[in-house]
């Protein structure tokens, strides 16, 4: 979806307020050049505040105040927080999980396959979608809002689930055998007697319950799109707030959530990405995690929510705001929005705080916002819907984080998928190497220089043999350890190792444990033996040396290149540039810049097909960078006039200010 | 409540002995100067062993023998270990709480609210007041034991919960806007349809309800005292064994107890005192909770247990046990009584030592406690009902307590509160100067010339507007970070803060943080900017160091400092200091002293209106002081004979032992 | 029971196998030298995948070709995993246990006193004996496996508890008395109202019904032995498969199981033995461990379960797999079998390799295996059923771990109790002193000439009598602090400690505290006072110097060392060595040999007559050592041919490479 200007705004909660300051708002966003709130995503029980008694001041007010100032409203349906009356509608409206039944209190409580939470929350959401489907300022609409299944396991879930697997293996013995239920005395000779799957210890059937309840995730989303079409304007956009694998911060893919089939059904996928600030702000959790949401429909995406003061521990140096504004465009966001618009006085996120603290009058980050709000005033069109064009893609898939969740390597327990993402997706960001996020699938890999293929625990053998020919036919490709491990059932491959694309790879191996006191390993380390593979790096021990830690295989008229350990930063970037220079590696679709160790670069092609490229400097130093790529124009740089008009030469220099962003457009004729 | 010899003693159990040796108990008892034991209450199942069979055999053999010994006996209510047939009486007298029902087997696990077990309790604490009242070694009662609301929310707790507040609050509504409960969907409309609150993520919700189970207890304790005091003889006393926020040793203020308003209707206020020893012996707890217990009738307190051996890593080094005792009288306790007389060889807290250890022999212990006993025979009657006046006091406040334990500093998590609080008391400690404990009410402040106000999160409008005036007035307060941050129900002020008290402070702030690498703050960093305050400190930080770290503002005529973050203990006492000198601080109800940083003086006026000063030294130093004061006695000292009336010249040096007390009274004529 | 032939092998899975391999797994163990498979223990679902549906086809192929391809099966019953079916039968076919009830997916899950499951058991214990008790290839039955009592303790268990409680005490009073349940209100006058004990609070009863548990298995054992014993024929041994504490790996005697007790009516005690590998690879757990499996019949023993490749940090080094299998059987082993043939492709042991890979092909470990299954032909018979007389014993008792994991020294927590089990038998293994492991019963002292006492917490008075006994007639002891502090239900005594036993200590304590700062002590110090023993160390602290650490005492003719506190390994062994020169101890059925640090030395008396020697190279350095005993036959070593006849002159120096084991057998006549 393309937007005719950058986005720019908060969540705002009239209903949250301690008095009535809705013009005072509204006037204070206008200065600060916010565009678009969103709103009533968390409102159910104020609108509906008995059952079948609506009241929808709040909601009026806001619509009406935003018309007035001239702001564009995301209505959010408020599926995610169910009213205490709808609690007690029914026995198990709050979802039964591994542990135990879920208790009123929090959001996100409640089983989205129950047919009474359903009922009351298609009535609400018709209420709503009546109330403001005509109205000017609505431009899109949320989906409930980080939707997941909530651990749903009761017997309705169960059942469902049985009736699932029924499908996908009509005769029980051929599940028997694939899921080897054999162990333990697990095995279940009839469907009608289907045992409790909350303790198994049978990971095929742990995981498959995973991939439905996934599946759950996506049919809710595509019931409430359905409603919500009914009503909806043509021009006015569907999206849904997507988060990610979780560390306090947005880490890495959600290990609950398909996003992308979730968000097929979508007219543009919209996500949160929240990040540690201060000393620790690195911008890599905005690429890691916006690269997640540009390839969900392939094109640009929303941010619609990200921190304003955030938690305690975010509170934002001078300019990092801007700065991580710039890095969510530059890496191909068509908005910013914050959470929240105001600080908020009761309750559990009082802390995290938005964009106003709890005196709600102006400070530093409001200060920042509008400085930020008026450059994408002023510079907006030039860099919105930004067109990336990216050589190199990472491969991520769900089935193999749940894989690897289950069967973790050294330190990273749950998130040992989501590590080794992070790795590589880190050290490009290091190397300012832009790069994709694809599924699994045979059609993704071909428009790609370089396809890397971290730990695809489990896979189907199509998509195995389709990374061979890929390689074959002059692709390139970079495998991590366990890749090919398993089956899509999390069925290890009783054949030898890696299964299926160690014929690209030219090695195998079948002994691995854990590095201890190996230099530059950590996490996994395979005994790789080379096959026709060339080896590039061996193991730094006594008894493993003569294994390889990092092997390289021409094959066909392309290279793949196997990585047997999670090896440290600077060695992966040594690896991906050794393939880079060996493939003598070139995009045309991107500009030549100066690199720095401390700046990160971004780029796309503007509507006007204009190269804009963002310098993002992630540290307290002054840096200048010399701009070897051709004549530009200074679009935005905190020394620098904003939509100044300030040209730079090829060849001359321009300075970041600490926490800086630089944006740069060069004229398609320069 | 005055006593006429220091109470000197320990729990004492007959029912547990492996076989009968009272007599031998209580002639060892007298010969160390024992005087006062405290007895039954654990016994419930012992008088009661089954439902309506009594046998008071043991109680009877004790009051005997406790007379024919002459030894005073405190009798506790058997109410707070219930025996095992009546958890069976209802389904809920074992507590419902958070984390499910309470099961048989421990102390304190019922419900406080049961009808049932309210009905035998009364019917057992009438049997027993009959056995006792009229026996004449029998001085006081000691209501139930250590008692809390074991966290009780079954639907009764919760549905008394309502009613107390639609008491509160007549229009639903009005209870809405103060809870904020329109945040995440949780607005109730209807009080019938209230929800369950055990899962809450509404703080303001969960903190009422934590105020409301504190009123439990009150409730629970003048039901108890109305019973008792049917039967008790004017002259005996009642009091309770109050507690401390727990830290495998007490530590602060206790979160679930309003002792305070407990304590109203008894005669004097007791409690229970532990705190490491050995190297990690520092004298803090005994002055911390002490002055919370001795602030609680602003009078005299009991110790009604202290540890004798202890714990295993608890055994006192030679001269600890006498140290300890001498610091409790110092600190204004009229009792040192230990748990226990004599270890138990059963059950769970068998390695908690008494006095005597399992063999119930002469040991170390007994030996160190014959001594003290002893002494406070010679001594006793210089030294008990001490008179205290400080010219310092701390506010202390339970919803305060309870709101940083919702939302806590950096690392002090439920106990970010007691954390404040400690860093101020011990500092004070350490710098010899004593202070009184008061509530957050108006009329407390007037009285003194410097009140420390730590963290108080939650706060009426009237308290922070009498601070103001109080200073205003002449008074000098140092109030700390996220002081009037919230109302009484925790909403967050919406104007600027500090709310209210910003006024007298001169300071304002809106953004905080934690502080990381910022030399000598911890926990928690607000940017405070002075609008008529002076900076005393600021952060030594890149981007913050234009921020305040203390202030310190004249106002009216007095003089009111901020303190902005947790400061190391050396810059706390700087910042006490430099507020004493800046008011020229004098206190004329007290002697001058020459200072030790390892000795320890406390000081108070004895009933013939002789000044006496405590030196008590925490190290294993061998330390000489310089007695500055004046002509005086050495009523003990290790060194010296006690009560052998060695005079003390102004100007002559005395010594202290390592972990000695040397305790000198000043004759009033001197 | 004596073995024809070292049983080699591994637990075989057909059932778990992706596609039929029979053939070739079993061609491939004969060419290993593989002569035993242990087969069904975990497949009842197999065996009956519906209710009263029996399917034996896996069962009765793996029969078939062990018995063309010559190789033994020992059979497991399979009850210790129940099928989903079971689970539904009964409310309680699950366990009850202290954190609720247990749920379907893991084994080991079930109430080993449900009588419905104990009818389905039987019926497929029956319905497999009528399989394969005439086969011959079967040598014989492992009864369940790695059986415990799954903590139940729901009403049914709880009520034969308290029939085995009035059993033993038929006087209620005298229970209270001896359980000491006045304390805390704990008082129980009626057996008809006993209170649930799951949250008991009295270590007594908390440690009587972990000892009844411990019944509960035992007679779960023998009323399958009688169910087996109907069917097998004589030649067949009965076996079950015992486990150790479980800190990741085997630590020590299993808090849960009375393997003594339980072993009476098998025919031989067998166990599994893991533990950690690599660089962590000393041997002690093998030793330890065998050592108890070994003294549980006072016989040889099966290894029944080892690692292979196992858990992915254990991945052998080189040498490492036959180091481990030599040190098994110089410990007395009879049997080395390996869990498992195949890694297993689904489930939660995937990762917890076997000897071959998921690959199923010749690898690493594979070659290890052959060359000790072909090294075991060529020279087992010289090595089996070997006599190991030894004069060192160490106490080991249920009673007292329990006693200890409800009172703990300072770090150790429930594992305290193995904890100095371990210190002492690492300290003898590091000594290459051979020891057996004796419960505490008179009898067993008298052929020892030196008996470890460590922490007998919990003991009758006629053992510590009869320890008297056994010092005074010439034995010596050496016993450690902790014992003898309670009475067999952790009754504490009230006599001066430590209880009996301090008449042939000539010591007495009433003090103790953890050390802090104590050099060389660690968990515990008792402050001891000598009276009649020599003081050998004190603690080097300034207030307790004055205090024995350890002590000697001559007492009878025997001579008695007291440690009172856990000293770090050097002083345990100098306080042992210290002990055996001064009793000049010469064990005369042991040759002598060079010591080195890195090398554990074993030895036996084989069924000639000879003596044979381990030598057990616990590190990567190549090492020589003096063949000092006389002349020699080296049966293996990895620098020798394998029964090549090499022979060794006294004096003659042979060599040890990295993780060898040299095996030296010594006519009966040189």
């Amino acid at each position: 979806m393309k937007v005719d200007r950058l986005l720019f705004g908060a969540a705002y909660y009239d209903e949250y307020m301690p008095y009535d300051r809705i013009e005072k708002d509204m006037e204070m966003m206008v200065a600060a050049g916010i565009n678009t709130i969103r709103i009533a995503e968390s409102t159910w029980s104020t609108w509906e505040p008995e059952e079948g008694v609506f009241d929808f001041t709040h909601l009026d007010r806001m619509l009406d105040a935003a018309e007035k100032y001239g702001i564009s409203v995301i209505i959010g349906t408020p599926t995610y927080a169910i009213p205490s009356w709808l609690a007690k509608m029914d026995d198990d409206i709050l979802a039964l999980t591994h542990s135990g039944q879920n208790t009123y209190g929090p959001r996100q409580n409640m089983d989205l396959t129950s047919p009474v939470y359903r009922k009351y929350a298609e009535r609400i959401i018709r209420k709503l979608m009546e109330k403001v489907a005509n109205r000017p300022c609505v431009i899109g609409y949320q989906i409930d809002n980080e939707t997941h299944p909530y651990d749903t396991c009761g017997p309705r879930a169960q059942a469902m689930f049985v009736e699932y697997l029924k499908d996908k293996f009509p005769d029980i013995k051929t599940f028997n055998h694939e899921f080897g239920l054999d162990y333990w005395s697990n095995r279940v000779d009839n469907w009608d007697n289907f045992p409790d799957i909350r303790q198994t210890i049978n990971a095929s059937i742990g995981a498959e319950y995973q991939a439905f309840q996934r599946k759950i995730v996506t049919d809710f989303f595509n019931w409430q799109i359905d409603i919500v079409s009914e009503y909806k304007r043509p021009e006015q956009f569907i999206t849904q707030n997507f988060d990610f694998e979780w560390h306090n911060y947005s880490y890495g893919m959600h290990p609950d959530v398909d996003q992308r089939n979730a968000a097929k059904n979508m007219t543009v996928a919209g996500c949160d990405i929240y990040h540690p600030s201060q000393d620790r702000l690195t911008g890599y959790e905005i690429t890691a995690c916006g690269n997640i949401a540009r390839s969900l429909k392939d094109d640009n995406y929303l941010i619609l929510e990200t921190e304003a003061q955030g938690n305690i521990e975010w509170l934002p140096y001078p300019g990092q705001l801007r700065l991580n504004a710039y890095s969510h465009i530059g890496n191909g966001a068509n908005s910013v929005m914050y959470w929240h618009w105001h600080s908020i006085h009761n309750a559990i996120e009082s802390y995290w705080k938005g964009i106003l603290s709890h005196d709600l009058v102006e400070n530093e980050s409001y200060r920042e916002i509008s400085r930020i709000g008026n450059e994408f005033k002023a510079i907006g069109s030039q860099i919105m819907n930004l067109k990336k064009d990216n050589k190199v893609a990472i491969v991520l898939d769900n089935r193999s984080l749940t894989g690897m969740s289950y069967f973790p390597t050294g330190t990273n327990g749950k998130s040992s998928y989501n590590a080794v993402f992070r790795a590589f997706s880190d050290a490009l960001t290091d190397m300012n190497i832009e790069y994709d996020v694809i599924p699994p699938d045979r059609k993704s890999l071909s428009k790609y220089s370089l396809v890397i293929i971290p730990a695809l625990y489990s896979a189907k053998e199509a998509f195995l043999l389709s990374v061979n020919k890929y390689v074959e036919d002059g692709g390139n490709a970079i495998v991590t350890f366990k890749s090919g491990f398993a089956d899509e059932y999390l069925k290890i491959h009783s054949d030898v190792q890696p299964h299926i694309i160690r014929e690209c790879l030219g090695i195998h191996y079948d002994q691995f444990t854990y590095p201890k006191d190996v230099p530059g390993c950590s996490e996994w380390m395979e005994l790789v033996t080379c096959d026709t593979a060339e080896e590039l790096l061996h193991y730094d021990h006594r008894y493993w040396g003569q294994y390889s830690a990092a092997t390289i295989n021409s094959y066909g008229n392309g290279n793949a290149m196997y990585i047997a350990t999670l090896p440290d930063g600077a060695i992966i970037r040594e690896l991906i540039r050794l393939l880079m220079d060996r493939i003598d590696f070139y995009d045309p679709d991107k500009l030549p810049f100066e690199r720095h160790k401390k700046v990160t670069v971004k780029q796309g092609i503007n509507e006007i097909g204009n190269h804009v490229l963002f310098f993002l400097n992630y540290s307290d130093d002054e840096i200048r960078i010399n701009n070897i790529a051709g004549e530009a124009v200074i679009l935005t740089g905190r020394a620098y006039e904003t939509a100044g008009g300030t040209t730079l030469g090829q060849g001359e220099e321009f300075l970041l200010l600490p926490w800086d962003a630089v944006v740069l457009e060069y004229p398609v004729n320069s």
